[in-house]
Protein backbone atom coordinates (compact mmCIF):
# COMPACT_ATOMS: atom_id res chain seq x y z
CA UNK A 1 0.00 0.00 0.00
CA UNK A 2 1.39 3.71 -0.96
CA UNK A 3 0.13 6.70 -0.47
CA UNK A 4 -0.26 10.39 -2.15
CA UNK A 5 1.98 12.58 -0.54
CA UNK A 6 1.36 16.48 -1.44
CA UNK A 7 4.58 17.98 -1.76
CA UNK A 8 4.82 22.14 -1.71
CA UNK A 9 6.87 23.58 -3.72
CA UNK A 10 7.03 27.14 -2.19
CA UNK A 11 7.30 30.34 -4.30
CA UNK A 12 9.26 28.75 -6.89
CA UNK A 13 13.03 28.93 -6.21
CA UNK A 14 13.71 25.04 -5.85
CA UNK A 15 16.28 26.23 -2.97
CA UNK A 16 13.48 27.23 -0.86
CA UNK A 17 11.51 23.77 -0.88
CA UNK A 18 11.69 22.54 2.64
CA UNK A 19 14.10 19.77 3.56
CA UNK A 20 11.09 17.19 3.54
CA UNK A 21 9.54 18.13 0.22
CA UNK A 22 12.96 18.25 -1.69
CA UNK A 23 13.86 14.70 -0.85
CA UNK A 24 10.71 13.31 -1.84
CA UNK A 25 10.72 14.67 -4.93
CA UNK A 26 14.28 13.64 -5.17
CA UNK A 27 12.95 10.30 -4.60
CA UNK A 28 9.74 9.83 -6.18
CA UNK A 29 8.98 6.99 -8.91
CA UNK A 30 5.36 8.43 -9.55
CA UNK A 31 5.52 11.94 -10.03
CA UNK A 32 2.28 13.79 -10.75
CA UNK A 33 1.55 17.82 -11.29
CA UNK A 34 -1.18 20.10 -12.78
CA UNK A 35 -0.45 21.91 -16.16
CA UNK A 36 -2.17 23.70 -18.87
CA UNK A 37 -2.31 21.42 -22.31
CA UNK A 38 0.44 22.02 -24.35
CA UNK A 39 2.48 23.76 -21.79
CA UNK A 40 5.56 22.37 -19.62
CA UNK A 41 3.67 23.60 -16.33
CA UNK A 42 5.07 25.89 -13.62
CA UNK A 43 5.40 23.00 -11.40
CA UNK A 44 6.94 20.71 -13.31
CA UNK A 45 9.68 23.43 -14.32
CA UNK A 46 10.71 24.11 -10.54
CA UNK A 47 11.62 20.31 -10.05
CA UNK A 48 13.14 19.63 -14.01
CA UNK A 49 16.65 19.20 -12.11
CA UNK A 50 15.57 16.90 -9.16
CA UNK A 51 13.41 13.83 -10.97
CA UNK A 52 15.21 10.17 -11.08
CA UNK A 53 15.47 9.28 -14.67
CA UNK A 54 13.22 6.40 -14.16
CA UNK A 55 10.23 8.83 -12.83
CA UNK A 56 7.27 7.95 -14.41
CA UNK A 57 5.13 10.86 -14.82
CA UNK A 58 1.58 11.96 -14.59
CA UNK A 59 0.47 15.16 -16.15
CA UNK A 60 -2.97 16.95 -15.23
CA UNK A 61 -3.78 18.75 -17.93
CA UNK A 62 -6.82 21.15 -16.87
CA UNK A 63 -9.42 20.69 -19.53
CA UNK A 64 -9.06 23.25 -22.10
CA UNK A 65 -11.54 26.11 -20.90
CA UNK A 66 -10.23 29.43 -23.17
CA UNK A 67 -13.70 29.12 -25.29
CA UNK A 68 -16.04 29.02 -21.98
CA UNK A 69 -16.39 31.59 -19.05
CA UNK A 70 -14.92 30.45 -15.57
CA UNK A 71 -18.06 31.04 -13.87
CA UNK A 72 -20.36 29.30 -16.37
CA UNK A 73 -22.23 25.52 -15.47
CA UNK A 74 -20.79 24.09 -18.30
CA UNK A 75 -16.87 25.10 -17.28
CA UNK A 76 -17.66 23.58 -13.50
CA UNK A 77 -19.03 20.48 -14.95
CA UNK A 78 -15.58 20.32 -16.81
CA UNK A 79 -13.61 20.56 -13.54
CA UNK A 80 -15.59 18.40 -11.58
CA UNK A 81 -15.13 15.74 -13.81
CA UNK A 82 -11.21 16.38 -14.34
CA UNK A 83 -10.85 15.98 -10.41
CA UNK A 84 -12.70 13.37 -10.32
CA UNK A 85 -11.14 11.03 -12.87
CA UNK A 86 -7.73 11.94 -11.50
CA UNK A 87 -8.48 11.43 -7.53
CA UNK A 88 -9.41 7.86 -8.86
CA UNK A 89 -6.13 7.79 -10.75
CA UNK A 90 -4.22 8.63 -8.09
CA UNK A 91 -6.45 6.45 -5.29
CA UNK A 92 -5.51 3.48 -8.07
CA UNK A 93 -1.79 4.70 -8.20
CA UNK A 94 -1.59 4.28 -4.70
CA UNK A 95 -2.95 1.12 -4.03
CA UNK A 96 0.57 0.06 -5.06
CA UNK A 97 3.12 2.77 -5.12
CA UNK A 98 4.10 6.15 -2.92
CA UNK A 99 2.75 8.76 -6.11
CA UNK A 100 3.74 12.81 -5.33
CA UNK A 101 1.36 15.45 -6.28
CA UNK A 102 3.65 18.99 -7.00
CA UNK A 103 1.64 21.95 -5.44
CA UNK A 104 3.07 25.36 -6.06
CA UNK A 105 3.51 27.75 -2.97
CA UNK A 106 1.87 25.99 0.08
CA UNK A 107 -0.23 23.31 -0.44
CA UNK A 108 -3.23 24.69 1.74
CA UNK A 109 -3.13 28.68 1.00
CA UNK A 110 -5.30 28.87 -2.02
CA UNK A 111 -3.94 25.51 -3.52
CA UNK A 112 -5.42 23.31 -5.97
CA UNK A 113 -4.30 20.01 -4.58
CA UNK A 114 -7.52 20.66 -2.13
CA UNK A 115 -9.86 19.67 -4.99
CA UNK A 116 -7.95 15.86 -5.48
CA UNK A 117 -7.81 16.00 -1.15
CA UNK A 118 -11.73 15.84 -0.50
CA UNK A 119 -12.13 13.22 -3.26
CA UNK A 120 -9.27 11.02 -1.82
CA UNK A 121 -10.69 11.25 1.88
CA UNK A 122 -11.35 8.16 3.06
CA UNK A 123 -9.65 6.20 0.19
CA UNK A 124 -6.12 6.36 0.74
CA UNK A 125 -3.80 8.29 2.34
CA UNK A 126 -2.74 11.45 2.08
CA UNK A 127 0.30 13.55 3.31
CA UNK A 128 0.62 17.18 2.71
CA UNK A 129 3.93 18.95 2.89
CA UNK A 130 3.91 22.57 3.97
CA UNK A 131 5.71 24.94 1.73
CA UNK A 132 6.65 28.61 2.07
CA UNK A 133 3.81 30.83 0.34
CA UNK A 134 4.37 32.38 -2.60
CA UNK A 135 3.83 35.43 -0.87
CA UNK A 136 6.12 34.87 1.28
CA UNK A 137 8.62 34.87 -1.46
CA UNK A 138 7.56 37.97 -2.69
CA UNK A 139 8.13 40.58 0.52
CA UNK A 140 11.61 38.28 0.80
CA UNK A 141 12.01 39.53 -2.83
CA UNK A 142 11.48 43.13 -1.82
CA UNK A 143 13.91 42.98 0.82
CA UNK A 144 12.15 44.69 3.88
CA UNK A 145 10.19 42.97 7.08
CA UNK A 146 6.51 43.16 5.83
CA UNK A 147 4.81 43.27 9.63
CA UNK A 148 5.93 43.86 12.88
CA UNK A 149 4.34 44.93 15.96
CA UNK A 150 0.94 44.84 16.24
CA UNK A 151 0.55 45.09 12.37
CA UNK A 152 -2.82 43.28 11.02
CA UNK A 153 -2.00 41.46 7.92
CA UNK A 154 -4.62 40.75 5.29
CA UNK A 155 -4.70 38.43 2.29
CA UNK A 156 -7.01 39.39 -0.79
CA UNK A 157 -8.10 38.14 -4.09
CA UNK A 158 -7.77 40.60 -6.93
CA UNK A 159 -11.60 39.14 -8.06
CA UNK A 160 -13.24 40.58 -5.19
CA UNK A 161 -15.58 43.33 -5.21
CA UNK A 162 -14.64 47.05 -5.57
CA UNK A 163 -16.10 48.11 -1.97
CA UNK A 164 -15.12 45.07 -0.69
CA UNK A 165 -11.08 45.60 -1.49
CA UNK A 166 -11.25 49.18 -0.61
CA UNK A 167 -13.08 47.93 2.98
CA UNK A 168 -9.96 45.71 3.60
CA UNK A 169 -7.44 48.10 2.93
CA UNK A 170 -8.70 50.73 4.77
CA UNK A 171 -8.67 48.65 7.81
CA UNK A 172 -5.41 46.55 7.50
CA UNK A 173 -1.78 47.74 7.82
CA UNK A 174 0.09 44.78 5.72
CA UNK A 175 -1.72 44.26 2.52
CA UNK A 176 -1.05 41.16 0.31
CA UNK A 177 -3.17 40.67 -3.42
CA UNK A 178 -3.59 37.96 -5.22
CA UNK A 179 -4.86 36.77 -8.30
CA UNK A 180 -4.08 40.63 -9.59
CA UNK A 181 -3.52 40.21 -13.34
CA UNK A 182 -6.43 41.40 -15.45
CA UNK A 183 -8.11 42.66 -11.95
CA UNK A 184 -4.67 45.38 -11.22
CA UNK A 185 -6.23 47.83 -12.75
CA UNK A 186 -9.39 47.92 -10.71
CA UNK A 187 -6.81 46.49 -7.35
CA UNK A 188 -4.61 49.90 -8.39
CA UNK A 189 -8.02 52.01 -8.29
CA UNK A 190 -9.13 50.50 -5.05
CA UNK A 191 -5.40 50.90 -3.39
CA UNK A 192 -5.36 54.56 -4.54
CA UNK A 193 -8.88 55.23 -3.19
CA UNK A 194 -7.76 54.23 0.09
CA UNK A 195 -4.21 56.19 -0.09
CA UNK A 196 -2.36 52.89 -0.21
CA UNK A 197 -1.43 53.11 -3.78
CA UNK A 198 2.37 55.33 -3.01
CA UNK A 199 3.24 52.46 -0.75
CA UNK A 200 2.16 49.42 -3.04
CA UNK A 201 5.09 46.86 -4.65
CA UNK A 202 4.27 44.65 -8.06
CA UNK A 203 6.60 41.34 -7.35
CA UNK A 204 6.26 39.84 -10.35
CA UNK A 205 7.37 35.94 -10.59
CA UNK A 206 8.77 36.27 -7.69
CA UNK A 207 12.29 34.05 -6.54
CA UNK A 208 12.58 32.78 -10.52
CA UNK A 209 14.13 33.55 -12.78
CA UNK A 210 12.47 36.79 -14.64
CA UNK A 211 11.86 38.14 -11.19
CA UNK A 212 10.54 41.51 -10.96
CA UNK A 213 10.25 44.27 -8.70
CA UNK A 214 8.80 47.58 -9.19
CA UNK A 215 6.29 50.19 -7.23
CA UNK A 216 3.18 49.56 -8.56
CA UNK A 217 2.88 53.43 -9.19
CA UNK A 218 5.62 53.24 -11.46
CA UNK A 219 4.08 50.30 -13.75
CA UNK A 220 2.02 51.09 -16.63
CA UNK A 221 -1.56 50.72 -16.25
CA UNK A 222 -1.63 48.11 -19.31
CA UNK A 223 0.97 46.18 -17.92
CA UNK A 224 -0.84 43.44 -16.11
CA UNK A 225 1.54 40.73 -15.53
CA UNK A 226 -0.40 36.91 -14.81
CA UNK A 227 2.46 35.32 -11.78
CA UNK A 228 2.23 39.11 -10.21
CA UNK A 229 1.30 39.59 -6.20
CA UNK A 230 0.44 42.93 -5.21
CA UNK A 231 2.37 43.96 -1.83
CA UNK A 232 1.98 47.03 1.50
CA UNK A 233 4.19 46.54 4.23
CA UNK A 234 2.97 47.26 7.71
CA UNK A 235 4.31 50.23 9.50
CA UNK A 236 5.12 48.12 13.03
CA UNK A 237 1.60 49.13 15.01
CA UNK A 238 2.77 49.47 19.05
CA UNK A 239 0.16 49.14 21.18
CA UNK A 240 -1.47 52.27 22.55
CA UNK A 241 -0.12 52.10 25.76
CA UNK A 242 3.71 51.85 24.56
CA UNK A 243 3.27 55.72 22.32
CA UNK B 1 34.85 40.55 4.18
CA UNK B 2 31.69 38.12 5.64
CA UNK B 3 27.89 38.81 5.63
CA UNK B 4 25.40 38.57 8.09
CA UNK B 5 22.42 36.03 6.68
CA UNK B 6 19.20 35.54 8.71
CA UNK B 7 18.30 31.72 8.34
CA UNK B 8 14.86 31.75 8.69
CA UNK B 9 13.66 28.28 11.13
CA UNK B 10 10.10 27.22 9.63
CA UNK B 11 7.62 26.82 12.08
CA UNK B 12 9.60 24.54 14.36
CA UNK B 13 10.32 21.20 12.80
CA UNK B 14 14.34 20.91 11.39
CA UNK B 15 13.10 19.20 8.02
CA UNK B 16 10.19 21.85 7.41
CA UNK B 17 13.14 24.66 6.91
CA UNK B 18 14.20 25.61 3.14
CA UNK B 19 17.34 23.50 1.50
CA UNK B 20 19.06 26.97 1.73
CA UNK B 21 18.79 27.26 5.55
CA UNK B 22 19.40 23.97 5.72
CA UNK B 23 22.62 24.28 4.11
CA UNK B 24 23.71 27.80 5.61
CA UNK B 25 23.32 26.46 9.66
CA UNK B 26 24.86 22.94 8.67
CA UNK B 27 27.74 25.07 7.20
CA UNK B 28 27.85 28.24 9.75
CA UNK B 29 31.19 28.38 11.95
CA UNK B 30 29.53 31.74 13.94
CA UNK B 31 25.95 31.28 14.82
CA UNK B 32 23.79 33.61 17.20
CA UNK B 33 20.64 33.42 17.70
CA UNK B 34 17.79 35.10 20.60
CA UNK B 35 17.27 33.46 23.81
CA UNK B 36 15.88 34.43 26.88
CA UNK B 37 18.32 34.22 29.88
CA UNK B 38 18.55 30.93 31.89
CA UNK B 39 16.95 29.20 28.54
CA UNK B 40 18.47 27.01 26.08
CA UNK B 41 16.29 29.00 23.19
CA UNK B 42 13.92 27.69 20.99
CA UNK B 43 16.12 28.73 17.97
CA UNK B 44 19.03 26.63 18.82
CA UNK B 45 16.80 24.24 20.02
CA UNK B 46 15.39 22.95 16.65
CA UNK B 47 18.76 23.13 14.92
CA UNK B 48 20.81 20.90 17.77
CA UNK B 49 21.45 18.25 15.82
CA UNK B 50 22.94 20.36 12.63
CA UNK B 51 25.79 22.41 14.10
CA UNK B 52 29.55 21.72 13.38
CA UNK B 53 31.36 20.50 16.09
CA UNK B 54 33.70 23.77 15.79
CA UNK B 55 31.12 26.33 15.96
CA UNK B 56 31.26 29.49 17.78
CA UNK B 57 28.17 30.25 18.97
CA UNK B 58 26.58 33.96 20.12
CA UNK B 59 23.50 33.47 22.43
CA UNK B 60 21.48 36.69 22.31
CA UNK B 61 19.81 36.72 25.71
CA UNK B 62 16.89 39.41 26.12
CA UNK B 63 17.72 41.79 29.10
CA UNK B 64 15.91 40.32 32.45
CA UNK B 65 12.30 42.07 32.10
CA UNK B 66 10.43 40.14 34.34
CA UNK B 67 10.67 43.24 36.92
CA UNK B 68 9.90 45.70 34.20
CA UNK B 69 6.58 46.63 32.24
CA UNK B 70 7.02 45.95 28.29
CA UNK B 71 5.39 49.47 27.57
CA UNK B 72 7.90 51.33 29.93
CA UNK B 73 10.18 53.82 29.37
CA UNK B 74 12.79 51.67 31.15
CA UNK B 75 12.28 48.46 29.34
CA UNK B 76 12.58 50.29 26.05
CA UNK B 77 15.84 51.81 26.65
CA UNK B 78 16.98 48.50 27.46
CA UNK B 79 16.07 47.00 24.23
CA UNK B 80 17.30 49.81 21.61
CA UNK B 81 20.69 49.01 24.01
CA UNK B 82 20.29 45.04 23.56
CA UNK B 83 19.78 45.42 20.13
CA UNK B 84 22.17 48.15 18.93
CA UNK B 85 24.87 46.06 20.88
CA UNK B 86 24.36 43.05 18.79
CA UNK B 87 24.04 44.93 15.53
CA UNK B 88 27.54 46.72 16.84
CA UNK B 89 28.85 42.98 17.26
CA UNK B 90 27.68 41.11 14.12
CA UNK B 91 28.46 44.01 11.94
CA UNK B 92 32.60 43.73 13.61
CA UNK B 93 32.34 39.76 13.24
CA UNK B 94 30.80 40.16 9.08
CA UNK B 95 34.23 42.41 8.36
CA UNK B 96 36.17 38.72 8.54
CA UNK B 97 33.74 35.78 9.17
CA UNK B 98 30.10 34.79 7.76
CA UNK B 99 27.04 34.87 10.58
CA UNK B 100 24.33 33.21 10.68
CA UNK B 101 21.38 34.38 12.77
CA UNK B 102 18.19 32.05 13.83
CA UNK B 103 15.24 33.28 13.20
CA UNK B 104 12.31 31.59 14.21
CA UNK B 105 9.14 31.68 11.36
CA UNK B 106 9.56 33.86 8.52
CA UNK B 107 11.96 36.62 9.52
CA UNK B 108 9.90 39.11 7.84
CA UNK B 109 6.62 38.27 9.33
CA UNK B 110 6.90 40.09 12.66
CA UNK B 111 10.30 38.57 13.16
CA UNK B 112 13.04 40.01 15.62
CA UNK B 113 15.30 40.15 13.31
CA UNK B 114 14.05 43.12 12.16
CA UNK B 115 15.89 45.09 15.32
CA UNK B 116 18.96 43.98 14.05
CA UNK B 117 18.88 44.60 10.27
CA UNK B 118 17.80 48.01 10.65
CA UNK B 119 20.83 48.70 12.19
CA UNK B 120 23.09 46.94 10.39
CA UNK B 121 21.85 48.96 7.06
CA UNK B 122 24.54 50.02 5.09
CA UNK B 123 27.15 49.07 7.77
CA UNK B 124 27.37 44.89 6.34
CA UNK B 125 25.72 42.69 3.69
CA UNK B 126 22.56 41.43 5.24
CA UNK B 127 20.82 38.67 3.47
CA UNK B 128 17.72 37.29 4.31
CA UNK B 129 16.67 33.88 4.24
CA UNK B 130 13.07 33.01 3.81
CA UNK B 131 11.06 30.29 5.69
CA UNK B 132 7.72 28.80 6.36
CA UNK B 133 5.77 31.18 8.79
CA UNK B 134 4.59 29.46 12.10
CA UNK B 135 0.80 29.41 11.40
CA UNK B 136 1.66 27.89 8.01
CA UNK B 137 2.93 25.15 9.81
CA UNK B 138 -0.06 25.24 12.29
CA UNK B 139 -2.65 25.16 9.61
CA UNK B 140 -0.78 21.81 8.03
CA UNK B 141 -1.29 19.79 11.60
CA UNK B 142 -4.86 20.77 11.35
CA UNK B 143 -4.61 18.88 8.34
CA UNK B 144 -7.31 20.43 6.18
CA UNK B 145 -7.16 23.66 3.11
CA UNK B 146 -7.02 26.87 5.35
CA UNK B 147 -8.05 29.37 2.40
CA UNK B 148 -9.91 28.58 -0.74
CA UNK B 149 -11.55 30.58 -3.70
CA UNK B 150 -12.24 34.04 -2.97
CA UNK B 151 -11.81 33.58 0.98
CA UNK B 152 -9.69 36.85 2.72
CA UNK B 153 -7.60 35.85 5.29
CA UNK B 154 -6.82 38.47 7.87
CA UNK B 155 -3.67 37.31 10.33
CA UNK B 156 -4.59 39.32 13.78
CA UNK B 157 -2.25 39.64 17.28
CA UNK B 158 -4.36 39.05 20.12
CA UNK B 159 -2.90 42.12 22.02
CA UNK B 160 -5.28 44.16 19.23
CA UNK B 161 -8.30 46.20 21.20
CA UNK B 162 -11.68 43.70 21.91
CA UNK B 163 -13.45 45.96 19.30
CA UNK B 164 -10.60 45.64 16.19
CA UNK B 165 -10.55 41.93 17.22
CA UNK B 166 -14.44 41.58 17.18
CA UNK B 167 -14.17 44.32 13.62
CA UNK B 168 -11.93 42.09 11.50
CA UNK B 169 -12.98 38.83 12.65
CA UNK B 170 -16.59 39.45 11.41
CA UNK B 171 -14.58 40.61 8.20
CA UNK B 172 -12.57 37.95 7.30
CA UNK B 173 -13.15 34.57 6.23
CA UNK B 174 -10.23 32.67 7.33
CA UNK B 175 -8.23 33.99 10.31
CA UNK B 176 -5.14 33.58 12.08
CA UNK B 177 -4.52 35.04 15.84
CA UNK B 178 -0.79 35.02 17.21
CA UNK B 179 0.25 36.69 20.47
CA UNK B 180 -2.54 34.70 22.53
CA UNK B 181 -0.90 33.56 25.50
CA UNK B 182 -2.84 35.72 28.17
CA UNK B 183 -5.02 37.39 25.73
CA UNK B 184 -6.75 34.31 24.70
CA UNK B 185 -9.62 34.42 26.40
CA UNK B 186 -9.87 37.84 25.41
CA UNK B 187 -9.49 36.39 21.70
CA UNK B 188 -12.20 33.83 22.75
CA UNK B 189 -14.63 35.93 23.61
CA UNK B 190 -14.40 37.91 20.66
CA UNK B 191 -14.67 34.66 18.56
CA UNK B 192 -18.25 34.23 20.43
CA UNK B 193 -19.28 37.85 19.94
CA UNK B 194 -18.71 37.26 16.29
CA UNK B 195 -19.81 33.60 15.68
CA UNK B 196 -16.53 32.05 15.29
CA UNK B 197 -15.67 30.47 18.34
CA UNK B 198 -17.27 27.04 17.19
CA UNK B 199 -14.64 27.16 14.16
CA UNK B 200 -11.61 27.85 15.92
CA UNK B 201 -8.56 25.57 16.40
CA UNK B 202 -5.86 26.42 18.99
CA UNK B 203 -2.36 24.92 17.51
CA UNK B 204 0.38 24.63 20.33
CA UNK B 205 4.22 23.96 19.59
CA UNK B 206 2.73 23.26 16.01
CA UNK B 207 5.03 20.63 14.09
CA UNK B 208 7.28 20.36 17.30
CA UNK B 209 7.93 17.87 19.77
CA UNK B 210 4.58 18.03 22.17
CA UNK B 211 2.15 19.49 19.25
CA UNK B 212 -1.43 19.97 20.59
CA UNK B 213 -4.13 20.58 18.06
CA UNK B 214 -7.45 20.99 19.60
CA UNK B 215 -10.98 22.80 19.07
CA UNK B 216 -10.66 26.16 20.91
CA UNK B 217 -14.37 25.38 22.62
CA UNK B 218 -13.15 22.10 24.26
CA UNK B 219 -9.77 24.15 25.75
CA UNK B 220 -10.05 25.39 29.48
CA UNK B 221 -10.61 28.97 30.16
CA UNK B 222 -7.89 28.99 32.10
CA UNK B 223 -5.39 27.03 29.91
CA UNK B 224 -3.51 30.01 28.25
CA UNK B 225 -0.41 28.34 26.22
CA UNK B 226 2.40 30.52 25.64
CA UNK B 227 3.77 29.38 22.54
CA UNK B 228 -0.07 28.65 20.49
CA UNK B 229 -1.86 30.46 17.17
CA UNK B 230 -5.89 30.44 17.10
CA UNK B 231 -6.95 29.60 13.60
CA UNK B 232 -10.44 29.51 12.01
CA UNK B 233 -10.23 28.34 8.55
CA UNK B 234 -11.88 29.90 5.26
CA UNK B 235 -15.19 28.38 3.93
CA UNK B 236 -13.74 28.65 -0.11
CA UNK B 237 -15.84 31.78 -0.76
CA UNK B 238 -16.71 32.16 -4.81
CA UNK B 239 -17.24 34.88 -6.80
CA UNK B 240 -20.88 35.99 -6.79
CA UNK B 241 -21.31 35.28 -10.37
CA UNK B 242 -20.35 31.84 -10.23
CA UNK B 243 -23.27 30.87 -7.82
Amino acid sequence: MGKVICAGLGPGDPELMSVKSDRAIRGAKHLAFFRKKGRAGQARSIVKDMLREDVVEYPMEYPVTTELRFDSEEYRHLMVDFYTEWADKLADLATEHDVVVLCEGDPFLYGSFMHLQTRLQGRTEVEVLPAIPGMVGCWNAIGDPFTWGDDVLTVLMGTLPDAELEDHMRRADALVVMKTGRNLPRVRRALAATGRLQDAWLVEKGTMPGQRVAKLSDVDDADCPYFAIVLVHGQGRRPEAAE
